[in-house]
């Protein structure tokens, strides 16, 4: 296996430990309930924000705990849902006066610890609220969600409740401003390659040489088909076309693109691909106002890349151009 | 091949046309020199920082192009330096009052191209000055260079010039600046993978399952030795070593600590890479003031990470806390 690994059970572990000390005292890793948390939190003025999800789709979220962004992630085993009982401490945990807000990618197995975890902590008067993220068109229903998953998208919500938060907005109205977002926010992913979870130590699923999966999930859930590998452009214009045929857009709209790498794949064919969906959408008469490459949500080590539209309003600019920090240092 | 690419031949053009449009105006791309280049550059109260290298190590160098960081980079074409009359050029379009700072990572092919741009254009009265940096530990003399070769270490240069270039320091002062920089910082790399240039479809050079290349050099070129594929800590520790034995290191000595991953590794080992060499530092009595964990010098898509020290000082922490932007977005 060709991976940084010592015992690959153990992963998520030394990660979120890595995490932790390369924060300079700004997060803390809670090994019993396996969770990141930023040392100022909770605090009674905000709600706090917190998300779960499997490990493995690093940046997300352990690596997004920060000022403006979250208070808190809890992250179960590489690709699995965190335990209810992880949720319910992380949430007890993150209890501020203002209460505690849910942010759930749409996967059968995170909506069960969630729910399960929210009403254990209600039942000890901890005020929560739930924001469910489903941003993929690739395909309704699929191998762990019932509807539409959850993918890159998710980093659009959090980063405006996340400043709404900041900025001492309520529950409720960060529930609205959540769902708002997910609802002018599309996503569709393709694969290259497979990915090797640490445990398995062999790739997830099989992909031949000539192939592609178009639709892909982040988990290697199958996506909408199978096909010969394309060049970039058709790539492109194929995402594309799904995602922006997906909300009704007119000429003068601004959009947020998001060019998300899976893992694998280099920065210099995501700003690559980049080029071509901007230039794409200026012929449409969309114009790009907020350009987001590199990777944000991943699928461990698989090549490929998701391509995400968010509508904009002057709501959102605001929310968007509010300032964020993320624990761990970049520059 | 398993990329995003359309004409390998364009494959450089394309990323910078990419790099171009999703700066929302701070770069601007010089299709004819392949030149990044702030829209704000130059500047003739500052020194304008200029560094260029083969592509296919992004973002190193066309994505740290922004305040406080470069103000443009010339890159050639993948593991390629750039044409000496696009020095020339750059170096021209570049030129202030107070001149033009070279930062050249040390290989024989970078360096014929800057000095033969230098001369051309100091044939032309700009002031210009050089400097070399040569962090990698690994080897000495090497493929493609006499010495030792210059890699991640060089963010640190970059990152200390850009500082103080815009608090106003002058062309000398920021060569001994530089100089110091890369005196106290070492680096060494290691490959899990091989990479594969988009023009060559092939990877570069191959390497068995069960192995890795201990000290490998940017380019692919061979390091130290090749050897049994070991766990993570076994790989940090041998890096670790390496690094930390090539410098006088006392009880109390605080450093920088950078884990860049190469292309094909994903952040969460990464971060297990950090969290044990973080530990095996503060073990020595070593601190890490300041972590720095993600991609910022890559070899295309290979799998594999470097390990970078800088010792640090009050001068260098100061103009390492300045702020720097580059010219993309991150959040």
């Amino acid at each position: 296996m060709k991976k940084f690994v010592n015992n690959p059970q153990q992963f998520v572990p030394e990660m979120l430990r890595g995490v932790e000390l390369a924060s300079a005292g700004r997060l803390r890793y809670v090994p019993e309930y396996n969770l990141i948390m930023r040392t100022d939190a909770p605090r009674d003025d905000k709600v706090s924000i917190v998300q779960g999800s499997g490990s493995g789709h690093e940046p997300a979220h352990v690596m997004i705990v920060g000022r403006g962004m979250l208070d808190a992630a809890c992250p179960g085993d590489v690709f699995s849902a965190p335990p209810s009982d992880y949720v319910y401490e992380t949430t007890k945990l993150l209890a501020s006066d203002k209460g505690v807000l849910h942010i759930i990618n749409n996967y059968t197995g995170d909506r069960m610890s969630f729910d399960m975890g929210r009403e254990l902590a209600e039942a000890e008067d901890v005020k929560i609220a739930t924001i469910i993220v489903d941003d993929d068109v690739a395909v309704k229903d699929s191998t762990y969600t019932v509807g539409r998953r959850g993918v890159a998208g998710n980093f659009f919500v959090i980063k405006a409740v996340g400043a709404a938060a900041e900025q001492g907005a309520e529950l409720d109205e960060l529930v609205r401003i959540g769902e708002h977002v997910n609802s002018v926010t599309r996503t569709m992913g393709m694969a290259l390659t497979s990915c090797t979870p640490p445990a398995k130590g062999s790739p997830l699923f099989e992909l031949g040489e000539d192939e592609m999966e178009m639709g892909v999930g982040i988990h290697g859930e199958p996506g909408r088909r199978r096909e010969k590998l394309a060049s970039a452009n058709e790539i492109v214009d194929e995402l594309l076309e799904a995602v922006a045929g997906d909300l009704p857009y007119s000429s003068g709209d601004q959009v947020a693109l998001m060019i998300n790498g899976l893992g694998g794949t280099p920065i210099s064919e995501l700003y690559l691909c980049y080029g071509h969906a901007h230039e794409r959408l200026a012929e449409r008469g969309i114009e790009v106002t907020r350009s987001y490459v590199g990777e944000y949500c991943t699928s461990l080590d698989m090549a490929g890349a998701s391509l995400t539209l968010v509508k904009l309003d002057p709501e959102l600019n605001k929310l968007f151009d509010a300032p964020a920090e993320v624990g761990v240092q970049i520059f």
